[in-house]
C-alpha cells in the first residue's frame, strides 16, 4: 500500500470554525493529517506573522488519528510554528480554509487564509487556500466534495515552486465545475461606519464593499458568478515588474549614479 | 508657482518612531504633506485590515503646517481611513517608513510598511516604501538627503499603475549610490524561542534569521551589501502566474469539467 500524503490544515477563521471541520472531513480519509490553527478570528491579517508578542500553542482534542493544536497567532504564525516546532517533517501539502467569505480577486493578499499558504510556499511547500464566496450561509457541504478530487490532482501533477492555487466556491444554487482561472481585479474597498462610543468619542467600523472593476472572462471573479468554481494559479517568489525593470533600470540608475 | 504635491505619510513603526520624523523632514519642503500613522508599532502585519474591532482616529500636534493623525490599527487602515475620512482629494503620493530593519528580498509581504504603499496602488494612488537595513542603529540622516531627489524623479517620471517602488538603505559606512533593483529571494524564517511563563506553562517568541538564498547580482538583497540603496519596482496588480496559467488551462480544465 502506498504511503498516505501528510497534509497541514490551517485556516483564519479559527480552530471552531465549520469551514476548518469541512475541510478536515473532506481530506481526513486520503492524507494523513495535521491541525495547526489559530485560537481567535484572523480575518484580513493577510500574511501578518507575531513578533512583538509571545505565543502559546495549546493540543486540542480532535477526532480520528488527527493530531490539532491551536496557536494564539496568525496563520502564518501557524504554519511558521507548525513546521519549526510541532511537525518532524515538512508536510506534502497545506491546505487553508474554507474560509467563510470570498478571497478572490486583489483581495488575495488581505486574506489570512492565503497567508497560510503563502507561508508554505516560501520553503516550498506546495499549498491550497479555499474559501465560500457566501459569507451570510456558506453552503459547505455542497463545495466539500470538489476538494479530494482537487487536491490528488494537485498532488500527481504539482504546481511549479513558488505557486500556490487560490481556490473560491461560488454562492450559486449548484456548482457547475471547477475552472483555472485568473486573478479579478475587484476588491473589498473600506466603507466607514462613524458611531459614538458611550463617552461621546467617535470611533470607526472600517467596513467594506465590492469595488467593481472591469474583469477578464477568465477571472475568478466573473466565473465565480457564473457558477464555477475558480482556481487560481498566484505566484509570489517574484513580484518584482520585470519588463518595467529592464525598460527604465539604465534612465533610473543615470540619475542616481 | 506651481503646486506643491500633496503626499500623504505613513508607517508601521507607529507615530513616535524617530523614522517616521526623518521621512517628513526630508520631504516637507517639497509637498503638502499630511500623517497618517498607526498610534502603535505595527512590524510585520502586512497589509493587514481591521475588520473585527473598532478603530479611533485622534489628531496630533505636529510642526509646520502639516496635520497628523494617529489611527489605532494598521498602516493600511491608515491609508485607508485617510483616503475616506480624513483627507478631501486623494494624496499625489504616498510614502511609508522610514522602516527599522529591511524590507528587502521576499519580505515584502509581511511588510506593513509595504502594506500602507499597496494599500494606495489598489486605487491607483503611486507609493514608495522606505527602509534602513541596519536595525540595531538605524543612520536616518545618511539616508534621508536621498529621499527628496527619489521622490521628484518619481512624481515626474511615474511608475506604471499597479506597480510601487520599495526602497532600502544599506547598512554600509557610506551609501554609494540608488540602484534600480530586482527583488531578492531570501527571507526571515522564524527562529521559535521557548520560554517558561511564570505560571509554568511555554510560550514562544517567533523570532527570525535571515533565510539565505542564491542572489541575482541586480537583486536588492545583492546590491544593499554592496553599499548601494535599492529600489525594486513591485507590482501587485497580477499575482497570476499567467505562463502557468496559459500551459495548464486546458488539462486542468478537462479534469474537472
Amino acid at each position: 500500500m502506498q504511503k498516505k500524503p501528510t497534509i497541514l490544515i490551517t485556516n483564519d477563521d479559527g480552530i471552531m470554525a465549520p469551514g476548518l471541520k469541512h475541510l478536515w472531513e473532506a481530506i481526513v480519509d486520503i492524507a494523513d493529517v495535521y491541525i495547526v490553527a489559530p485560537s481567535t478570528e484572523q480575518s484580513g491579517v493577510g500574511l501578518s506573522i507575531t513578533i512583538r508578542n509571545p505565543i502559546q500553542i495549546l493540543p486540542v482534542v480532535w477526532e480520528k488519528a488527527t493530531q490539532a493544536w491551536t496557536v494564539t497567532g496568525t496563520p502564518a504564525d501557524c504554519v511558521r510554528l507548525g513546521m519549526s516546532v510541532l511537525l518532524d517533517t515538512p508536510p506534502d501539502l497545506i491546505v487553508s480554509g474554507i474560509n467563510r467569505g470570498a478571497n478572490s480577486g486583489r483581495n488575495v493578499l488581505y486574506s489570512g487564509t492565503i497567508g497560510g499558504v503563502i507561508e508554505g510556499i516560501l520553503r516550498d511547500v506546495p499549498g491550497i487556500a479555499f474559501s465560500c464566496v457566501d459569507f451570510a450561509n456558506p453552503d459547505y457541504k455542497k463545495a466539500t466534495p470538489l476538494i479530494a478530487p482537487l487536491v490528488k490532482h494537485i498532488l500527481e501533477h504539482p504546481l511549479p515552486k513558488g505557486v500556490l492555487l487560490n481556490v473560491n466556491f461560488p454562492d450559486t444554487e449548484e456548482i457547475l465545475g471547477i475552472k483555472f482561472a485568473r486573478q479579478g481585479r475587484g476588491f473589498w474597498i473600506e466603507s466607514p461606519d462613524k458611531r459614538l462610543h458611550p463617552e461621546g468619542h467617535a470611533y470607526y467600523w472600517l467596513g467594506g464593499k465590492w469595488h467593481e472593476q472591469i474583469e477578464d472572462e477568465e477571472s475568478d471573479v466573473h466565473l465565480l458568478k457564473q457558477g464555477f468554481a475558480a482556481a487560481v494559479p498566484i505566484q509570489i517568489n517574484e513580484l518584482t515588474d520585470l519588463s518595467h525593470f529592464y525598460k527604465r533600470k539604465e534612465h533610473f540608475n543615470k540619475a542616481f549614479n
